[in-house]
């Protein structure tokens, strides 16, 4: 019987596509005995094939046309690791109308135009596999779509970006401020030179945005999300914090209620609990805790990224991708590839902000003078917030206090209200600082 | 086109079966819509079909004959849920030489017929799955096996068996002697009438032994591995600990050294640092934690068992059996199913005792008179293992002084010559309590 051969294409050869092709080369003799087909690395993109690469590539393979490589018909695996939404999309699509598997570690991408490549696999029986695109190496998205398949999934919570918990776990052990752990991350190479996708949020709302399709089977884009950055943070939100009995880590929140059938997706700063298994993981470490209505809570944590964290998740992809392809075409069935676990009943609405629910803790730097407490109480009992606790202590700025409230059950909306009021009250200097507590059991 | 039925046999309706039936009937129309198959719960066999159950079934599908199910030509997929070796290693092989997939929750059976079952498997082009039988509801199996399989693994290590972390958790937090806590657990449930193959660590080594075939490929049997259990523990130990820095936990500990190619499995009690996220794990949760050479460390949390969480890995497990059926029979090639991701290379020997190395805490129950220390210290000397730490406090017993010795590094065979030496000191009043204290890295 002769051995079939499945010839990949690595369109884009940075830190992921370098990481591939280095693990792949020195897997692929294993793999290759344990799946029954031969590999081969049959062709890589790059923008500039004159750059140095920490991996031997042959000329003759490389070439600046990627879409070249989607629309070959020769290769039957095209990786998708370019980065953006433009190039990144037109090589998915390309490839998955040609029946090809397309893997891919693009949250951007996927983020933005997951309903169109996921309409595009299913028209023309191609697949799209992204076990790389959330989390790095953790297997999450095999775990939900696979592992964890009798499950509905109420709760969704994790840690999905590396760099902000890398520079939320240097403020804290360092009592240092923001802008020196970001320039000291940027040095070491844990923040890019643009650090805005990673702590103004938006790369942890691409996967929460991923992670929300894969259990509810909608799309949620971030515009629909709260979503909130880490760059407000000082050294005494932690010193406060860790005086609550709580740490402070940047959540992505994806809840669902079942009987109103409502849905929130949110990434902000949390205050968890310091006893909280999810408060301990620190750096660049990721933790997604996942609640099925079966199994109960499941924790995963690991590194988020990185070269080979990442490879490792996109060859568990190559493999998987060899199982569907070994297939004849025509046998591909949908039920081979299982695209959402949610359910087939009516999709979910966003959640209004009155239906999100908390607790929450509201920094304010004030005017230090008689009366300015009373002023915020009546503002805070105008809105139904109910204060449960209150911190004074001077502020960095002469002549002023710093007030650190916490509140009982409250909501978004009501929050909402409160800050957009307490900012136009004379004696409050500065934007309020609003992060929320964690109500997620264990 | 024709929708094709599975049909599903369940042997064995006990907790976990009752549960598979229960989650399945429930999720039935939903995976099917998704699968793109019908599912039928077509038989059960029970011992006793009189007795009353959770879930109603049907007379008519009630047998006695649990290997009237797996002989069964019209079952596709036979759910092995009974326990025990014998009857279980029966339906199992019998269900797999007609080429049926069986689905198994049983650690005992595979520990100790795993190389039978797996053989009979490939001869007849069977398949055997077994998500639910480590870690109950933690897609670990799938984990190793799909979402790492570009990895080795040097390090494995966990907490396998819910009931002894329970006990733990119970004795640390309520400060409370083994006897009484066993008592409190089987009373709630928490432990088996018969406990001994949970506290004296033969489960958690069983599923030792699943998780080292999967990663290494040779099956180690409990008799070539350090097994120790917790009852020798006492509240006094929980206290030399935390003032150490360490708590306690049972761990099973897979580690292969991929230069000398050895490999040791154990399980024993364990000093793990208080901040480390699996010295956290508290209560019937199991966490196992994964080195790979490529994606670093990965760490998985949840129920390790109980009838809801058992079930969703054994559904799991027929929705990856009927990807498995859904193609034809003679297609079913090798690599369609991964048996263990062990490279093809030489099979890893066991390590020596003096191989396995570490720091150990060593408790001595001894005459409280002057020069009892220094006898010790002459045994421990002569074994070249080098004290690092001495704690005395009085014993329970009077007249006797309890000693606590912390070791640096040391192995396996000096350790056991110091004990065999010690015990041979009339001063020495008690068997020594020995516990590891563990140097992974988080
Ligand atoms: N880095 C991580 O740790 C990580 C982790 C998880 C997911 N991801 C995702 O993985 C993807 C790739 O990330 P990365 O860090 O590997 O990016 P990168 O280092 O910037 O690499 C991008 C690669 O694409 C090539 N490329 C860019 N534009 C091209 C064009 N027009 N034509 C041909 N080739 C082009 C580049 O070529 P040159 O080399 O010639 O410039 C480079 O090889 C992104 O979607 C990212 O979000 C990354
Ligand atoms: N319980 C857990 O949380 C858990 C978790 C992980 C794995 N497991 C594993 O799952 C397996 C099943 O455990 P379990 O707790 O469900 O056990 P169980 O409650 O004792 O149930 C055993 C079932 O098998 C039936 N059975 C026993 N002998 C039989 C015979 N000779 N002929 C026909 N039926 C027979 C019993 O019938 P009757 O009902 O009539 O007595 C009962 O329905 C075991 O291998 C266990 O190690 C259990």
């Amino acid at each position: 019987m002769s051995v079939r051969t499945l010839r990949i294409g690595l369109c884009g050869l940075g830190t992921v596509g370098q990481g591939v092709w280095k693990h792949l080369t020195a897997d692929r003799p294993e793999l290759e005995a344990r799946l029954g087909v031969k590999l081969e690395l049959a062709r890589g993109a790059v923008r500039n094939p004159k750059k140095r690469r920490s991996v031997r590539i042959p000329a003759s393979k490389l070439t600046t046309d990627a879409l070249a490589i989607a629309r070959d018909p020769s290769i039957d695996i095209v990786c998708e690791l370019v980065g953006g939404t433009d190039l990144a999309r037109e090589i998915t699509l390309e490839a998955l109308r040609r029946g090809k598997v397309v893997v891919s570690a693009n949250k951007a991408l996927i983020c933005a135009h997951g309903a169109e490549i996921f309409a595009t696999a299913r028209e023309h029986g191609g697949r799209f596999l992204f076990e790389a695109s959330v989390a790095g190496g953790i297997p999450i998205i095999k775990a939900l779509r696979e592992g964890l398949v009798a499950n509905r999934f109420p709760l969704i919570y994790g840690i999905l970006n590396g760099t902000c918990n890398y520079i939320l776990t240097q403020m804290e052990e360092r009592d240092a401020p923001y802008t020196q752990v970001l320039g000291d991350a940027k040095r070491l190479g844990y923040a890019e030179a643009d650090e805005s996708l990673d702590v103004e949020g938006w790369d942890a709302a691409h996967k929460a945005s991923v992670l929300a399709y894969l259990a509810h089977g909608v799309w949620v884009r971030p515009e629909q999300m709260i979503v909130e950055g880490i760059a407000r943070i000082t050294p005494a939100d932690f010193k406060n914090a860790n005086a609550l009995g709580f740490g402070i880590k940047l959540l992505a929140v994806i809840w669902r209620d079942f009987e109103t059938n409502e849905l929130s997706v949110r990434v902000h700063p949390t205050l968890l609990p310091e006893s909280h298994v999810v408060a301990k993981v620190n750096g660049v470490f990721n933790a997604i805790s996942v609640q099925g209505d079966v199994v109960g809570t499941t924790l995963y944590i690991g590194r988020g990224a990185g070269q080979d964290a990442t490879a490792s998740a996109v060859i568990s992809d190559i493999v998987d991708a060899v199982a569907l392809l070994r297939r004849q075409k025509g046998e591909m069935i949908d039920g081979d590839f299982i695209e959402t676990t949610a359910r087939r009943q009516a999709p979910p609405r966003i959640a209004p902000p009155e239906h999100i629910e908390g607790r929450y803790y509201l920094r304010l730097t004030v005017e230090d003078k008689p009366g300015v407490l009373s002023a915020i109480a009546a503002v805070t009992a105008r809105q139904h917030v109910s204060i449960a606790s209150v911190i004074q202590s001077p502020a960095e700025r002469a002549g002023a206090a710093s007030l650190v409230l916490t509140t009982h059950r409250s909501n978004e909306r009501a929050l909402r209200n409160t800050i957009a009021r307490l900012r136009r009250l004379r004696p409050v200097l500065e934007e309020p600082v609003l992060l929320r507590i964690a109500e997620f059991p264990e």
